[in-house]
């Protein structure tokens, strides 16, 4: 309790009372439900308003065990993503599988039931990665395969060549003393573990975002990193990295593991370290994508927003199984199921597929400045961008005042054996804007033991998809927005909290 | 017993006399035993040769027990294999690579107190790899990384598209009715099972040696396989290609485990797939590379060589740590543990680094060649050439007569816990030559089970290797070896038997 008493404080301005008219509202217009039973238990809810929250009917909860069974059952998000990958593949910002994933996005929602299909052009960034090559001049020559960092600038043809430097992080780099790597290619060699959760990346995620920007203010002319990775399988990981204006661009390259390891060995000979670096990554004029969107109307409550989100592009290496076929497989799935159960919302379920998330988040943006004026009607979000789970605990960011209602959707997802996580959802990277206006979330937080082995990687493919983990994560996205979008009460907004960089 | 007695047949001219008279002579050279006990012994051992077979001495085994215990905690094996894939690294015939791997076989054996340190120069092919491109065109457009095939031709710049036919094996080739290949791509997609021994590798290795050649016989323009792979890792395997003379060479490209579920998610669409591939592969002139061999110096039976083989050559996108380093680091262990625990050998233990085991075998077939007139004096073999380990299986391929005294070897092995074999050991390919003309082989099994994840792949590095895996390989290797040099019997030949193909 005390950590969300910290951190999360109750948006100004929201009255408790709305939540009773809400639901008094909610209680008329619903067919099938008992009037003397409602009534009762509306005027008990009413009556304690001021000290509990409203507590999900047992209809709605009678309701969601069903469709938890139906969704354990149910092999849609395996089969959306396999569909994505197979049939459009790799679908880089800017490029024609992006396009493609555009059209297969809609026809899928088509197929699956949702109403008021549509897209929101963008203009994304088209950054085409080119070839990279990356060898050890000295001591002892080799080539080791690797990737360009997202955003990063190529080389001349001629590559650059240039004595080396390992360091660990941006910290050790500070210490350096000045001029130790000037005109030099910087190694960063900053291993992470292996964790369920995102503590590892995020301790670790500066050195490829802001690597080559720190060694370039300190006059490098390269960077190499040891990807953001725990496999020992020898794939080189991608990812975005921050290009500031006011330092020079200099090409940055990742490599494997058991090559960085395989370099660190050459440092240790004490010998000089020289490396070549080619890039022939570059910028080419920014191309059009798309959010696609699509909903479940709500019924007595159809204004207010349900929002499930999912990025649809992928890095152009692999075709992007994990990131995020299966996250679009499974909000897809959650929204889906719950139609084709026959459940009629409260609240408007809106899938928004986002664009360009790997590198520029221009879908994130542009949805959150089109909606500008009808940000407050996004009442609740949930998104899907860790893999395809299983989810492994349950948790949420919301006002204090609706954290019982948490409890209960933790509850109804009991057979699923999720553990109950705090009121500090980490959240992904496409809500976030939301978030920081005050949008509450669930955190369905996937299990990423093994995410990171992959991401980001030429080998994101349908062979690290796990039907039973995705399975149960659509399950348990499914109960939970369902539940959500029946809370009696009214989700309250939340303190902004500055988007994710 | 009926297994070897079906199998292995006498070879003819070798008298059971020989083993007592070299036994007697041994004896009364060896420093250190006391004469009567051994002139008892030997009396024994005479007055039964003609039932039962000469037995290892208690001095020898009690020897191999010390050896053993040193071996369990000794990581040189590991360490070589580190430093060949560090300081050498990629070590392709024809390449600088191999050059210097020849070097530096030489120096470790200098540095491991190796004697008679010498080169054999062999000519050896250099093909090219160059680039390979691999693409569905129809109906569903994506690219797929792929590795050509050891020994194919390049397509032309423009590449080659057609429509593809999905077959299973050569078998299936052969039963598709006349032209229905003609200008055709074919995909071989015949999946192989995780196994420990080589089983599966045996069944399925006829497609990637042969697809090529079958395919171009029926008119194919081109040729895609599944790669000979348990992974699940988006990782092509390359592997030798037979270019027999009589058919035109096509391309012939490998793609990974997921690519190929991928791509027969396409042809079970239904739909007319058409696929391009493109390969830079060509021939270059021969190269000069080199076996490499050192020797431990019998005693008593000095002019007797117990050869062992490992490929010190390797496949060009890895740094071969698996396939070979880990079998170099063995057999060069083995040698140098009996050495530096002051042990005499009476016959001379000869380590063989043979040159372009991967695309050619010119090595063996030059070493057989040079020693055509001593082949018979090589009396016994043991090769490493299946991983680091461990061992799991301790089988042989000796005369029916020496039996007994690979149970003895088995025995010594024992805290290993290491299982007992036929008298089918498959061998390996570099000392085929040898167990062609009826030399005998200890089969020191080592365990495959992920072998085949990482075999002939990019993603073969030291990340791979289990050093305690390797320890106990090296121990094996060590003790077997050592029991065979010290065998009072003579190792008769057996039956000879066709090099593998």
């Amino acid at each position: 309790m005390k950590i969300w008493n910290e951190k999360v404080e109750p948006a100004e301005g929201v009255s408790p009372c709305a939540n009773v008219l809400a639901m008094i509202t909610h209680a008329f217009r619903r067919p099938g439900i008992q009037l003397t039973i409602t009534l009762f238990a509306l005027l008990t809810a009413a009556g304690a308003m001021s000290q509990t929250p409203a507590k999900i009917s047992h209809a709605d909860l009678s309701a969601a065990q069903a469709l938890l069974k139906r969704a354990q059952g149910d092999s849609t998000a395996y089969q959306l993503a396999e569909s994505l990958t197979t049939e459009v593949g790799p679908r880089f910002s800017g490029t024609p599988g992006d396009r493609a994933a555009v059209v297969w996005a809609q026809e899928q929602m088509r197929r699956l039931g949702f109403e008021n299909i549509r897209t929101q052009e963008v203009d994304v960034p088209q950054w085409v990665r080119g070839e990279a090559e990356f060898a050890v001049l000295e001591p002892w020559p080799q080539p080791m395969p690797s990737l360009a960092l997202g955003g990063t600038i190529g080389t001349p043809n001629s590559g650059v060549e240039a004595e080396a430097i390992m360091v660990k992080d941006l910290a050790a780099l500070k210490q350096l003393p000045a001029g130790a790597i000037n005109n030099r290619i910087v190694f960063f060699n900053n291993p992470i573990e292996r964790r369920r959760d995102w503590s590892e990346y995020s301790r670790a995620v500066s050195v490829r975002g802001g690597g080559a920007a720190a060694a370039s203010a300190l006059g490098a002319v390269g960077v190499v990193i040891r990807s953001l990775s725990t496999s020992s399988e020898r794939f080189a990981h991608t990812g975005g990295s921050r290009q500031p204006q006011d330092v020079p661009r200099i090409p940055a390259l990742a490599i494997s593991n058991p090559d960085a390891d395989a370099l660190a060995r050459q440092f240790a000979s004490g010998r000089t370290v020289r490396l070549r670096i080619k890039s022939t990554a570059r910028d080419l004029p920014k191309q059009r994508s798309a959010n696609v969107i699509g909903e479940i109307p709500g019924t007595d409550l159809a204004e207010e927003i349900v929002i499930l989100g999912a990025h649809l592009d992928s890095w152009d290496m692999g075709v992007g199984a994990i990131d995020n076929a299966a996250g679009v497989g499974i909000v897809l799935t959650a929204a889906h199921l719950i139609r084709a159960q026959g459940l009629k919302p409260r609240r408007t379920l809106r899938v928004v597929l986002f664009a360009n998330e790997e590198n520029g988040s221009a879908g994130s943006r542009a949805y959150a400045a089109a909606h500008e004026q009808t940000l407050a009607n996004h009442v609740l979000g949930i998104e899907s961008d860790y893999g395809a789970g299983p989810v492994w605990q349950f948790s949420s960011r919301v006002h204090p005042a609706d954290v019982g209602v948490i409890d209960q959707i933790h509850r109804a997802l009991g057979p699923l054996k999720i553990a109950r996580g705090t009121n500090e959802a980490p959240g992904n990277a496409d809500l976030s804007p939301l978030v920081a206006r005050g949008m509450p979330i669930l955190g369905a937080e996937l299990d990423g033991t093994y995410y990171l082995d992959v991401h980001h990687t030429a080998n994101d493919t349908m062979a690290q998809v796990d039907p039973a983990a995705i399975r149960q994560s659509a399950a348990t996205f499914a109960v939970s927005v369902w539940l959500g979008a029946q809370y009696p009460g009214k989700w309250q907004r939340i303190a902004p909290k500055p988007p994710r960089p």
